[in-house]
């Protein structure tokens, strides 16, 4: 099985989660890739645009093409929301397998998501049966899937951290607080004011308070978790830094007497992407820069009945384009860490 | 009143604390820097080791001498923990006034000073003397103190941050949370292996989850706030910048119906340090670098009886050298803002 | 003298030069500010963009209104290259004075500047009288001016760190290196992918090695100085920070008994804005951060005739906004430090 | 071949160098990691310190023991100056293969080495017996080593940016000059004041303008290069951020009928970690992050008589870690690239 190949398919790859896709592609054991889309640049050659891929690839961008994504195993998303949904139907028709990277499979409810996203939903039909594609929840789903959701990068961090307590029934989980920080790689590659390096470095602020895009779809993964509706405050904020996720948990109504650390490690000792520290421990972003881990850490502050999460991960791999290499490897079984050998930049 | 001098001396200059003092105080229209001592950097030209303030003053670093600091009107310690309680009794006996910038008087309960400080008290008798250097709080005994403690930096930025709550008795007082965010500068400028850039750059962490010593410094300010019992719970981070804490803080029990823009906007009117953004606004904490404000704004997020409120301030001059600055002019009669007119430092 | 106001008007100010020029002239003590203009932003209060200046100035942003400026004593330009030249002349034939931040009248050769800036000159006439201002050159020109061109960020470091030497014609003229480096605020404010944090940050890379709109601005500059045409290499490199440039410059056939440090030292000792530190030092920029200082070391390496000149502003204030304010205290017989009176902010 | 296996010893793994060949090794594919020591740290988990390797290795810093070292294929040092060189000739006497990423090999001037290190050389026999580990210069002569000196971190970016030109004759080789800016992981990660973050972040400045190190170890090179003394000037700075060196190279005398870009690209046809780019790019750092590359673009200012190569390398890694793994794979007739497939993380 490993030496079978995966023919792939990029739809929009000059963002972030592009470059990260194609990082991580380019050295993969087990894919060719075949294409690699780009209205704005169609032309144009990928390691002119990114230069640490000289030397790696000699794609260029193309316009997408119906028949020569319809002739890949695999067709990645990394589009502006609302993009896939167009697309989807007719890839799959043709027999392809697609992971989504954007939100549009992610949340169930429709009507939710057309709120959220301010747009209808092109393809609601297939909502229904995409795979929400965080692995550590939903492997055996992901394996025989056609159509993978890819989580969006706070979700997989909070989901991740919370998933022990939440399927032991342990803490109130209508009370849940998740105090997030994101480097600026999450916002993406377009040209923006505020995402200028005059704007965001050495500042830091929240945003977002009163609703984000990614509070409905954690809430939904916390409720699917806890078999009953769940509840959460989420406040991101914006780190002076590009890439790692760090989410601060908060987690009331824990006895005393409950053993965490224990749960936690024993929940993960076969997750070969989640990394319980051990009691004590506070883990830093950049142990996971680059590498598909999540590791996390779980304390009791001095006072109280609540329990502090501690988890991180880099956004664009375990919180985009890696996790998006998990699901792929699981979809066409392959090893579940093919292509992702990758130990964390330090410093 | 505004042409009377003050003949200040500074007792251990050399961190970040030490030279913002100097940033402030060589330009204060009131000030004659009489000395500025350190033991370990005698006889080195103050503007040698920090070489933004050449030409603003000549002096040197000299040994602590008890005649000189005798002789001045007001003496500041910028000293690690545990070195200004050895001093301070004599230099008041002398009738010099003190501001400490470190932690020897701010924690009422000694025994719990000592716990947190591991150290014993050298004169627990001016503890309880010395005046809590918050304006906000205290501004009428800081002018007839002749000690002051100088709050810490979170305490700072966390107390303004809930005053008002916290004073109009909304609000359960005992479940707050406080996810604090600072800069590296408020480490110090020791050298260590943790405080590299190599090691705090483009990363992210908490630290001290399970008890820092300001978390009971802050319990007992929103004690004597609540005039009861308070607790919390308090998670620092650090950020991969110099300057600037933010604190997030999420207050239980607020009931919908509660104007709270209009209660924090009444409480700081008059507060000429303290500015309360409009509803939905998220401050950044470069808006105040290098300025003495406080600045926040108080949200509610889509769901639950939550408030969050958004705290910043320049940890080195409201949560440190700006706001000793501040107590100064209350104790000498000064006005207010005298040598503190400094807009933050935007990008 | 002191006691004479000044009605300021701002054209542009919605970009880096503009928030730097408010942040200095809205604590200057001799200052009125009129208006600020902005075409995209009119109706914005200022300090709802540039929440550093809440508290201290409630102007908005207005139409550029003749009328309004017309009414002024001093109109800043803080526009993209090529909007000055088109409302200069009525704004000086209506008795107002005028100092340019962008280039339109540095180049006194008009078909040169047609060539690097791509346009046609919208008032040949007036680059002629416009006085470069440049003060440690050209104080008593500036004086009595009514239209000064206010110096690139670049040609300010480099000018600065190699007028001692040609104006007493040592080195050779036609061979000078400038290896200059600066921080993303010189890029300005606009939105851009190439200045998105996730592109700048924790990276470094020269750029427009082949020709920088400043070189032939330098060119200039020291062929003046020289007395005879002038030449040199200008590599300009974009750092990893916000403010801050530091030029490297390299001077060939400097003879070994030549005292430079005397020379240095002799020619900027009455010079309140140009600081020659003591030999073998290094400058750094955050020692300038926020002021209007230029500070600068000479050294001498190890082996061959050249000399070293290390060169550090703040591009944004010495480079830009400080040195307008500087330009405009000279041309209303203000002292010259009026309203820069700012430490450099360390660390 | 490529199924052999090397036992690996490491002396001294706690600093920056360290953890890079750690991350390097522990997933190589012909790399059994037998030892790792550190007098200060024995005893303590690797991955405790580097959780970044948390997964990939259960080893635990040991003392140097003689016996350990000895039974290893290859011991890399990853020491101070001045240490390797008290232990190297018992090891090569038992048969163990030694790469020394220190400096105590690099200089084959004995006396020279001895007046830049400060000390006296413990086994100045070996010195010219060792390989300077440049593996686009010395190929040959590494493979068949038993010593190789690891080049030092500007050595590597400046040597490999002028080798073409000096190879081929072109250009004044004795008025050379060297900018070249680094990232403060070059600093190592010993505990300091300069090299805290309050100290190097948002700042930047030259250092050792009157003396480096690597000044004398380009010289040799660029000389061995020539066939003749050369001589140039350099000038280190300090980049505020982690990873990364820049060198900008000038060349006098470069005829203007030179085709330098063809000259690069023919030299460098075959090297698979050099990569020069199109004329008229500009190498960042980041495209080099974590990867072994060096990337270079030659450029002709618009004046004159001099080229400018650009030049960067991520320091740790072909500055440092990865040249040593390049250099073992050819002592051990591996592929030259194995355990080196990484593509530089952007962003």
């Amino acid at each position: 099985m490993t030496d079978s190949r995966i023919k792939v398919g990029i739809v929009g790859g000059t963002g972030y989660t592009g470059v990260e896709l194609l990082r991580l592609l380019v050295r993969h054991p087990n894919v060719d890739l075949a294409a690699i889309t780009s209205r704005g640049n169609a032309g144009t050659r990928v390691a002119d645009m990114f230069p640490n891929l000289r030397g790696w690839t000699d794609l260029a961008f193309g316009e997408p093409d119906a028949e020569v994504l319809g002739a890949c195993d695999l067709v990645f998303f990394a589009t502006p929301n609302g993009t896939a949904m167009t697309m989807v139907p007719a890839l799959l028709d043709a027999g392809v397998k697609v992971i989504d990277l954007a939100a549009d499979f992610r949340i169930k409810d429709v009507a939710l998501w057309s709120k959220w996203y301010g747009m209808e939903h092109a393809c609601p039909e297939l909502v229904a049966e995409a795979v929400y594609g965080l692995p550590e929840m939903n492997r055996e789903a992901i394996r025989s899937a056609r159509l993978v959701a890819n989580p969006g990068c706070y979700p997989t961090a909070v989901t991740l951290g919370l998933l022990p307590l939440i399927e032991a029934g342990i803490g109130d989980i209508g009370r849940i607080i998740a105090d997030c920080k994101s480097g600026v790689s999450g916002a993406g590659r377009g040209a923006s004011v505020p995402m200028l390096m005059g704007e965001t470095g050495e500042s830091f602020k929240a945003y977002a308070v009163a609703g984000h895009r990614h509070w409905p779809e954690i809430r939904q993964q916390l409720s699917v978790l806890a078999g009953q509706p769940a509840d959460l405050v989420f406040v991101p904020h914006l780190l002076p830094m590009i890439r790692g996720i760090h989410a601060t948990l908060y987690v009331e109504g824990v006895g005393a007497d409950i053993d965490l650390q224990g749960l936690y490690e024993a929940r993960y000792a076969e997750e070969g992407f989640v990394d319980v520290m051990p009691a004590g421990s506070h883990p830093e972003t950049r142990s996971v820069r680059g590498g598909n881990q999540c590791r996390m850490a779980v304390q009791r502050p001095p006072s109280g009945d609540r329990v502090v999460v501690l988890s991180v991960i880099d956004n664009l791999v375990k919180g985009a384009a890696g996790q998006a290499v998990q699901n792929m490897n699981l979809m066409f079984g392959l090893p579940e860490a093919a292509g992702l050998d990758i130990v964390g930049l330090l410093p």
